[in-house]
């Protein structure tokens, strides 16, 4: 486990998670100019939008627009966000996008029944549903997840015991209908991992499920996203989904649930230093965390596209 | 190397890096305000002031008034900076002070060359007539330093062996003057490390120096800090300088020289979720972040004193 992966997936969740926290109103010309800008940076797989009830996410009321609109470039995969059947179906009805299966648990009974009015019961039948629909569909299961993996604001510590069993709950599920997860997601929800939790967790996964594809979505609200993205890749970690310039949260708005999402410059940043791969030109990245704060229209958390990079200050050296 | 330290020593340098730092003006009875509150906090090593010509650093003009009225606690060692006999005898008249020794050479001479038009020899002599003062007065050697370590703007990468070299001369410088450093800081003064640079570096020093306790000064500059000091806890270092809410440079002005230092409160944040004790109070070190954003009168990058502690929200649920 101590030796690095030579290479790390990048899934950049930027504008999906963006336009969707923001108070906005932001032009559908300036989604897509973002969307565009990120298609420049050898990124190969981009959340570019949300197809989810526009009463509750007003951000994202013109999703079909700008899939419509924004540029394909080969070699990417576009993908969306949706939460049921009706968004599922506006997603498809684009053709432009690549529809990836994934379905989601959370592990905090409290969060669920807070939040969504639903037991954990309620969310393994959803799954079942769920898959089932990808399945009469001939949509591949890519992804599975478990939210607030790591800690909940509204339940405390979540006992590792529980999320395995989710996990196993998951594949079984899954396995009735014939299919497996290409990767399983852990995810920090509400941001209460810390590198030593990542690494407690990630190994009691492994050595239940030694094998299966690992991702980590992190948040940076408590300021631990790039340590646990590194304590992620010493255990061997090699795909996460980060947004450019941390958008999805804006913690200087002291947005107290507010999480913003570990920034993709800043990552790309020390994998680059460290010699492990993504394919993504960190300089050019950075110039899209400008945008995007210039899209929103006030400042966001990354770091990097401050202090820049050292590729740019070498080659001004050299 | 793997376990990690049970106890973390945290230098806290907030009042001395910001005060510095920042444009100002700010008043003194405010600096003392801050510095009265860090003493509330548990920290034990605060950095109160710099002893520095009040022409190139007028921040700090009002040294001498600040340390004859903050108010001292018992407990705790409060140091300050200066960087000739003068300072020095400043810091040393106003009979308030712990006067730890220390010094720093760089490890870069571009810049000791562009910023200060000295040469390494001439650094090496400062050494040698800095520690015959401290003799002369009595003052014992707590610390060295090696500035740069691990990049410089104006020379790209320092090579490992540098570094080394650069600590058996002071060691030696030391040794001639019959005293030897207490610490040894290894500092990323230029925000070039990442987890990987820490850790190869801190190995070959160890290997050279087995006998040395080292300390590492870091800058968050590109985001890198907290991940940093990770990487420094897992090979052992226990001893960190750190600055209250990020104190000591502003990235959010976009200033691009300006390194903030890593945060007290985010790695205090790591340190006791991990289970690493520091004697501190994170939720009132929490207060005093969110007071020196009040006292500079702008935003300061520290995350936790947004997300909130964990144990606050664990109080509130049970």
């Amino acid at each position: 486990m101590s030796d690095l992966p030579k290479f790390v997936q990048i899934n950049e969740e930027g504008p999906r998670e963006g336009f969707q926290f923001e108070k906005g109103p932001i032009s559908t010309d300036r989604k897509i100019e973002l969307i565009d800008a990120l298609s420049e940076t050898g990124l190969n797989h981009i959340q570019v939008a949300s197809f989810v009830n526009p009463s509750r996410v007003p951000g994202w009321a013109d999703a079909d627009e700008v899939v419509q609109r924004f540029e394909r470039k080969p070699g990417i995969h576009y993908t969306a966000l949706w939460l049921n059947l009706k968004g599922l179906q506006r997603a498809m009805a684009t053709n432009r996008l690549d529809i990836e299966g994934s379905f989601s648990l959370t592990a905090s009974p409290t969060f669920l029944a807070k939040n969504q009015q639903r037991s954990m019961e309620d969310n393994l039948q959803q799954a079942h549903e769920t898959i089932k629909m990808y399945k009469q569909h001939g949509i591949p299961l890519k992804r599975a997840s478990i939210m607030a993996a790591f800690g909940c604001n509204f339940e405390g510590e979540i006992p590792h015991r529980r999320v395995l069993d989710l996990m196993q709950q998951l594949l079984d599920i899954a396995a009735e209908h014939g299919v497996k997860p290409q990767v399983f997601s852990l995810a920090d929800t509400m941001a209460w991992a810390t590198p030593k939790s990542i690494k407690e967790l990630v190994g009691k996964v492994r050595e239940r499920f030694p094998e299966l594809t690992l991702a980590l979505h992190l948040h940076d609200t408590r300021g631990m996203g790039i340590a646990n993205a590194y304590a992620g890749l010493e255990m061997g970690i090699s795909i996460f989904d980060t947004t450019v310039a941390g958008l999805g949260g804006c913690p200087f708005a002291a947005h107290k649930g507010a999480a913003g999402n570990v920034c993709t410059e800043d990552l790309v940043f020390m994998l680059d230093e460290m010699g492990i791969e993504t394919g993504i030109d960190l300089d050019k990245l950075i110039e899209v965390a400008r945008l995007a704060e210039d899209v929103v229209g006030h400042p966001l958390p990354g770091s990097v596209k401050m202090g820049g990079s050292l590729k740019a200050l070498r080659e001004k050296l050299h």
